[in-house]
This record gives structure tokens, sequence and C-alpha cells, in this order.
């Protein structure tokens, strides 16, 4: 047998298996109650509609959908994206925009685009791993965003809105901040909307890209990459996101995407953009209504159901909760033993940290599980949680004893 | 505005524009006899048989087919590429096989696998432009693979059936040798099958992935990683093709796929899955009918009305014709002058060269035009080289005149 470990690239050293995926995995077990996956309950994909487009779109353009198609997308994909871009405030034309297969791939382009080994990408902590696992394999450095003093940065990745996986969403003043931080430090700010769509209550402040735009004139002055998804909207495994760029930046994503897979599924460009012409708005009150009832079930559950000493955030849209769990407590030992015992699923926090990570701390996910479902594993989960509390206090005063 | 260019990461310097890309575009003009996309006909897509298993995964299977889906691909897609792989003389399991987006995005995320900077990469020389497309972001060198003296590769790529672009098929005896090579040089084989179902005629030789396991004995002791693909006999819009190889290596791939873009359409690998499940053999046959005959017609066309001192190659499947022009015409230029005059498109041929380009040359592809078109393409063309062998004689007799 090939010695593989040698011969795979210098690259190979920062791509690592993530603990997501092994969790996901879980989720095919019935007696599980999970909230590790963030992912779309299924219930609200518009199953009917997306059937009558493809059928549509296979009887009356088959051929066309079946059909090698250009990198940057379908020209009418990217006008209507643009036309929606520029009524959230950020004017702009398709030509700023390129299809990609999920804003997963977006982050993967961009990394390739900008990251050369060493160059360091100032994120959240928290942030979404999955950003960390496309940009790890251009072996960047990191920092913490919210570490000023931090300079040399080439890339601020940020979560705007409801960030996966704390829920939190930047202030107007702390969007303003990072502008003039990144103008200051010549920063390109990634900012990846995958949420963005997802609020269910209060009032939204302009995305980045928007305020980048508005301070700069137009967005072929900004400095701003705006990744947008389908994913959480209409259908994951459309894998249909967008990228929305300065020229100069789209054209060379373009060549980029070229040379990773050519295009994105025709078929499936094709279906998005008929589905979304019947009635996107009134699709994303209805997925605003259904998470805006799991996200109260999920706040109170947690309020009736932790004992003192746990906090958590309360998101006015997306799908996580952060919780941190007092000090002492492992996100990771909580897991193993909440699944051999509870049958309860979530992710630690740790893994979601590029730098300095904190055990104590993990990520719920309300999106899947119904409002009683949610009661019930709060209920189990707090209850482990306590127990340890009360165990940790125990041993730490029977160590105190033995000493 | 920022200049873009500073930022970009140190490999942007290796991507670039691809001809190939610019010149699809003019395939949406209508006067143009086009032998330039190496596209399949379209009329060979199974519309029919993709609507009707598309509205019953829909139907049946909505929630699974719309929502995410595991890195590696569908269980029950790679166990039938892996049943069909064993019976083309390559036994493996599902463990071998990653689902991928198309067999493009095989060849990049096998470039991410096993390329670092300065890597030498040997391919032959003509070769598939999209390869080196793929292979350039991860900076390789390139070296021919013809050369046996060249030592030092990492990898070794090749399309041993009807290659891209020039249509020929490696002997037994030079996949014997290439194999040779690889073990005595330590190298990688990325073996890209993208045509191996479109043989027309004749018999074929088994891939070097069947003979590499036949000399060691298990595909976990081969050194070839193999790429497939039903791009070219489903259709390419789908975007799903495959790796087949050693588990480490799939293992590592999975890794890479999920930093990319999580995992292909799950939609569209339920729809590939249940369509080959329908017969697709049958399938196979009518491809291979319908390319034998425009095969034969750019044979024929070719002879008739080609002049003397022009070669062409005669493949046994797949879609290509290469082209010899005699020294000193230039397939670039000739196909400027050619779409200006007689809207005949094709391919030069110096860009698919990794080194030393050949400019006299050009890839025609039959896959596209009827027959009549294909005559009557091959017979402009023909006029144009004509012209040119006459004109370059004559000047060169004036030239010697005026000496």
């Amino acid at each position: 047998m090939i010695p593989w470990n040698d011969r795979f690239s210098d690259r190979m050293a920062h791509v690592r298996a993530s603990e997501i995926r092994e969790l996901l995995k879980l989720l095919d077990q019935p007696d599980i109650l999970s909230f590790a996956g963030g992912i779309p309950d299924p219930a609200l994909f518009p199953v009917e509609a997306i059937q009558a487009v493809c059928a549509e779109v296979l009887a009356g353009a088959g051929a066309q959908a079946l059909q090698y198609s250009v990198s940057e997308g379908l020209p009418s994909l990217r006008r209507w994206i643009a036309a929606r871009m520029s009524a959230d405030g950020a004017p702009c034309d398709e030509g700023n925009i390129i299809i990609t297969a999920g804003s997963q791939q977006a982050l993967d382009l961009i990394g390739k685009l900008f990251l050369s080994e060493g160059d360091l990408v100032l994120a959240m902590r928290p942030t979404y791993m999955g950003a960390l696992g496309a940009f790890n394999a251009y072996e960047p450095r990191y920092g913490d965003l919210a570490d000023d003093g931090q300079a040399g940065g080439r890339l601020a990745y940020v979560v705007p809105d409801f960030a996966n996986p704390t829920g939190r969403t930047l202030s107007r003043a702390e969007r303003e901040g990072l502008l003039d931080r990144a103008a200051a430090q010549d920063l390109v700010i990634v900012e990846d909307a995958a949420y963005r769509d997802l609020r269910f209550e209060g009032t939204g402040e302009p995305s980045l890209l928007a305020l980048d735009i508005a301070r700069t004139g137009s967005i072929e002055a900004a400095r701003t990459l705006y990744c947008g998804t389908f994913s959480k909207t209409l259908s994951p495994a459309l894998r249909i996101g967008w990228v929305c760029a300065p020229r100069p930046v789209i054209d060379k994503l373009v060549l980029l995407k070229q040379g990773c897979d050519l295009h994105v599924s025709t078929l499936n460009q094709m279906i998005v953009e008929r589905v979304i012409a019947e009635g996107f708005d009134a699709h994303l009150e209805r997925l605003r209504g259904h998470y805006r009832a799991r996200a109260a079930a999920m706040q109170a559950a947690l309020t009736q159901h932790m004992p003192p000493g746990v906090t958590w955030t309360r998101p006015q849209g997306g799908m996580f909760v952060w919780v941190q769990l007092p000090e002492g407590l492992d996100g990771a030992e909580l897991l193993a033993a909440s699944l051999a015992q509870e049958r309860v699923a979530f992710v630690p926090g740790a893994p979601f940290f590029a730098v300095e990570p904190q055990a104590n701390t993990l990520r719920l996910s309300y999106s899947l599980p119904a409002p009683e479902v949610i009661d019930e594993g709060v209920r189990r989960l707090a209850r482990m949680i306590a127990a340890r509390m009360t165990g940790s206090n125990i041993s730490r005063a029977a160590a105190g004893r033995s000493v």
C-alpha cells in the first residue's frame, strides 16, 4: 500500500475532520432529540412549488436545463439577485453577482482568491466552523476580530445577522466600527449573510455591504464581499448561493469557479429562479413565523429548566442559541454523556473558535424539533448540567476535605 | 476603488482565463457552424426519464431530496458506481467512491489534495485544458508524460480513452508502460475516464485502475485515482461525477469536499440514481450509435475536403478529432479568420499544451452538428486551410524571388 500521508500536499496539515460532520450522522438515529444540526426544517421546503416548476422547466426547456452553462451563473437569476440586493440597500447589477454551490463554495472561492500561506484572517470568537473549514486549505493564521489592536489582517470574516453559532446580530455602531477599522487597516470584509432573511423579530440593520456602499458611493469602491444563499430559505440540497462584490473580484471568482467545477447545476438554477419569481417574500414570512415560534419555545424552555449560572443568547432571527455554562464544565464531555444517558444532541462550542476555544459553551439549534420536543430536550439537558454543577461542587468539597 | 490585483493570493498568478470559455459564448450565435464545444448533443439527454424520476423523487421523498446530505454522496449511488467499477475490472466498494460536482471537481479536489507549490505534474501533449485549469490554482510545474526521462513527478494526468482533445486511446502496451513507470518513479496516476463509456467502435482496453489492481491485488494497494462522470452520458448540468480510489485518498477528498461546498445536490444525485437504474446500458447504446454516425460523417468530410498535408486522428469513441496542419499555419489565426469569413468555430490546439505548444493544431468536436452540417463546416474550413497553404507557398515563392 502507498504511504498516502507522505504524498499529500502541505496544506493537508491544516485540513481536519469536522465534529459537526460526525454529529450529523447521529440525526439518523430516531430516538435522539437533536439540537445539533443547523439545518432548515424540511417541513418548510416548498416541495410542491419546486415539483411544479421542475416539471415545467424540464417540459419547456429540458435541453437547456440539462446542458452545460456559464460559470458565473444564469444571467436572469443573477439579475433577480442584483435587484434584490439593490432593494436591500446595496445598489448593484448582474455583473456584481456570481452563483456558487451554496455560500460554502463562496467562502472556499474567496479563500482561494485572497489567502496565501500565513495570511491573517480575523474572525469573531466563536465563528462559523464551516468558514474555517473552507479557509484552512489556504493555510491562513487566525486572529480575533474583537481585538482592535491586531493589525495586518487580510480578510475579516463576519456573520452580522443571527450569527452561527451565537445567534447574535451586530448593532449599527458595531457595523460602522467594523467598516472604520477595515478602512484604517485595509481589510477586505467577508459578510456571510446566510441567515439575514430569517429575522422574525425587531427591525434589521443595513448589511455591511450596504453601509460600505453608502460610505464609498458605489459597489465598485466597496471592500465588502457579501455571501448569500438560498440554503436556509428554499432548500440546501439545491446548492445555490451567491457572492455580491465589485466586478474585479467577481471576474476572478468566475475564473476560479470554472477551474473548480465549471458551474452550478443549470437545472437547479432554473428551479430556484422560477420558485422565487412566484412570491419569495410570502414564503419568507411563513418561515419567519415558524422559526419565531420555535425560538420562543427554546427561550421558554431554557428559562424554565436551566439552573442559575447558565446563560444564553436571545436571537431575533436565524436558528441558534449559544449557551454559556459555568467555568469548569466542558461541552464535549457533556455531549458524550448526554448522548449516552439522555439521548440529547447539540454541538459543543469549542470547535467554533478559531483561536482560544472556550470549552464551557454549546450551540443549540431550534430549527428542527417541535416545541414540545424542544421543551423535553432542554429539560433533559438542564438536568445533566445541574447534576454536573452539583457534582463538581461536591467533588470540589470532597477534594477540599481530602487535602 | 481598492487596487484588487494587489490583494489577490499568490496562486492567482497561475490562474488565467480559458479560451474555451470565451468560445462557448459563440455558440449562442445561430449562424455559426461549431466544432468548438466538447459538449454532448442535448437531443440525447433522457429528458422524459429525468422528468419522470424527478416528479417521483419530489413526490415520494421531497424532504430528503431538498435537504443537506453527506459530503461523500448518497450511499446507494456510491454502491451502484462501485458495482459498475467492479464489473469494469476494478473491484471496489462504496468506501472507494466519492461523488463530485462533475469530474472537473474531482480534478480540483485531487489537485488540492496532492499538489504543493512547484510540484511536477506530468501530462500528455496535448491534454485536457480543464485539468490544467483545475491544477493551476495549486501552482504546479508541468512536464511531458511522454518523456520517460523526466523524473520527480508527483501526479501523472492522463485521459486514456478517446482523449480530449486528440480522440486518441492508449494501447494495452502504453497502459502497462505507464503503470511500470508510475511504480518505478512513484507517481500517482490520475485517470480521467470522462469518455470511457462512449466507445462506438472496436474493443476496449481495461482501465488503468483495473490494470493497476490486477498487478497489486487490491484497490487499496493501487496508485491510480479514477475520475468518472455522468456529464457525457446523462447530463452535464446535473454536475455528477465521482472518484474511485483507495480509501485513505477518498477520506481526504471527502474532507476537502466538505470545506469546498459540503456536498453535491441531493436532488440531482437522487435523479441520477433512479435514471441509471432504469437501463443505463440501453441508453449508452443509443449514444454510441449517435456518435458513431457523427464521427463517420466527420471522417468522410475530412477525407473528402482536406488538402494533402493536413492529417487527423480517427477516434473509436468520444467526441473529438485532432487536426495537424502543415508547419507555419496557426490555429488561433485560422479561427479568427474562420469566424469572420466562414462562420465556422473550433478550438485552436495551442492552449491544450501544458508545455511546448504546437500552434499548427486544432480540435474538432463532432458531438453537436448534424452530419450535413459537419460536411459543410469541414468543407469551409478546408477551403480556408487550402487557401492559406497556397498563400504561404505563394508568399514563400515570392519571398524566394525577392531575395
